[in-house]
């Protein structure tokens, strides 16, 4: 099984519902180190899991989406609580979106997986991992 | 599959029984930081795997039973090679205690697995994982 | 020259004002991973330029009163840009306010300077150094 | 399941062929920071997954046979696309080959897989895990 | 003192001149992970060193002209060991021209100095400062 | 200015005196990362500050006199405690004496200082800088 991983972040507001949160319940930030990992059993004709340079872009994009914004007011994220391990499965998801769009190439739509790790900071993080 | 990871760490004295050890058949010693991963295959009512809050402290306590000692005089690690790998195994057995004991929250209970790798220097680790 | 460095991170909510802050001007977040070095000439009658617990706790209690936070509404910030420069300064600056009022102890009264490092991300840092 | 990881590195210059590839169809270069782990389910009498001292020369002498070189012109890695994937691939392969010869010591033969990680920079890394 | 980082890398090949370097004598590859620090006294009126978008640009502006490419070809550096500590000058010299020429900015112009970090390895790296 | 840093690591058991250490005065141990880092205003002949391969092969053979050792046994270390500022100040001393002795080349008797830092976990670390 071979994999391609690659990192970019982003820098969002946002608050979590629960008494089990704390402090996190009131209005505050973070940014999340987000790595994607992309897998397939064979490497395509290239001799690639699917090219850096595009799954690069790939991620930025979603990200772009999500970045420099107050989660609590984003539409699309309305009525969840948006955890650590919550957004991993929103970026998973767009990007499996992107990966069967096309957005990676043709070749990228026989990958088996992928899983999206955010890193909150240097001692804590979370991951998603589905298949495509 | 989901999963929350959690960094502590631990500074221990300790000697390695076998000759394939060379030099670390000495008395030397370690910082092993720690990660604690802990799988499920959905999120709880929170829109969690664990809270990360809790997962720390719980990870926190069960380091706090070996750091700063001398592992060869630990009576619970009696007749233990303490490798890293070793070490993995007591810190992972130790946590499933504490998940189990619901320390971790009622819903912690589902967890499917957990894993905990130990990094000895930044060019060395080793991990062990289990299920819950 | 000695110096010690400990580490903590705060997770918070801002917004930036001017046009070049671009989409930063929006409400969003940081985690920002701080690190705090200590400087001194020699080393006190311990062996140590401050104990690394202390400065730990010290930077940890400095965190807290701004961690979980939106940092648009703290009074203590009102009407200054939270750049991460200038929130390295904020910080430098009551870490100092402990030194003076003893928190780490009679001998850090003769610690030369300090300096605090945010890194807001894995690929952008910003640091402020000061005498004490 | 228990794992070892041990890291070393080579510094390489290649090119690659195909479109996709942009600017990197032109002679470049890379860092390769190249991570290897080892499983097993049991630990071996020792009480090790295998040796991490071995491990580290084992890695080492792999990737002696490829630091300092231009990859385009190993016979070795002739009519091959070097991507990070690939290369992963032939170290795992080779390393593989170090398991079976015995260089990790005959319990090192009941290792269940390998596999190989090469971090390409701080923001890109691919992978390749094989049975043993 | 405020001071600003920003991290990008590039990947090249070269080879170095003199019996010292060995094995580095034959044409060969980094990747190098670079941070460029800018340093002044004080904030410029919007609070910043510098923008971070912006230094995050100007930093990939000087890296591109470098990327992708075989040293030993470049007209730029002919007769010069691209060594790890004279790559960082050449960046850092490059970036002090952008910052001269007003791409940071005008309030940049009052910058003090800048360094620059060359991350050729997990374990070596070289650096270059410079008054502005 | 220029800089060079090569990273190595020692495994240590040792015990601290003084009650400011707390639980830190039982045996225990540390992996120290260590970073060295030669500085010197000009390049020399070769365009280096100082060679690589040799500063990396200087700062091996000063950890080797320490590792796997239980450093409260060290005769040369008789007294001290072996706090991670002190032992930065021994390994500092130490590379000074083999850059006076001239194992890292002639050239190397023209750097004007050096640094050593000491990570002795993911969160704190300790430094001592002096002339050369």
């Amino acid at each position: 099984m071979f994999s391609v991983t690659v990192r970019n972040h982003m820098m969002v507001a946002h608050s979590l519902r629960g008494e089990v949160f704390g402090p996190a319940q009131r209005l505050h930030g973070a940014t999340y180190v987000v790595d994607a990992t992309f897998r397939r059993g064979d490497l395509d004709p290239d001799g690639v899991v699917v090219d850096i340079g595009r799954a690069t872009e790939a991620l930025r994009a979603v990200l772009a989406d999500l970045n420099y914004r107050n989660l609590d007011e984003e539409p699309a994220l309305a009525g969840m609580n948006t955890s650590t391990e919550a957004l991993a499965r929103v970026i998973a998801d767009r990007l499996a979106e992107s990966v069967q769009g096309g957005v990676l190439g043709d070749s990228a739509r026989e990958l088996d997986s992928l899983s999206v790790t955010l890193h909150e900071s240097h001692v804590a993080s979370a991951s998603y991992e589905r298949a495509l």
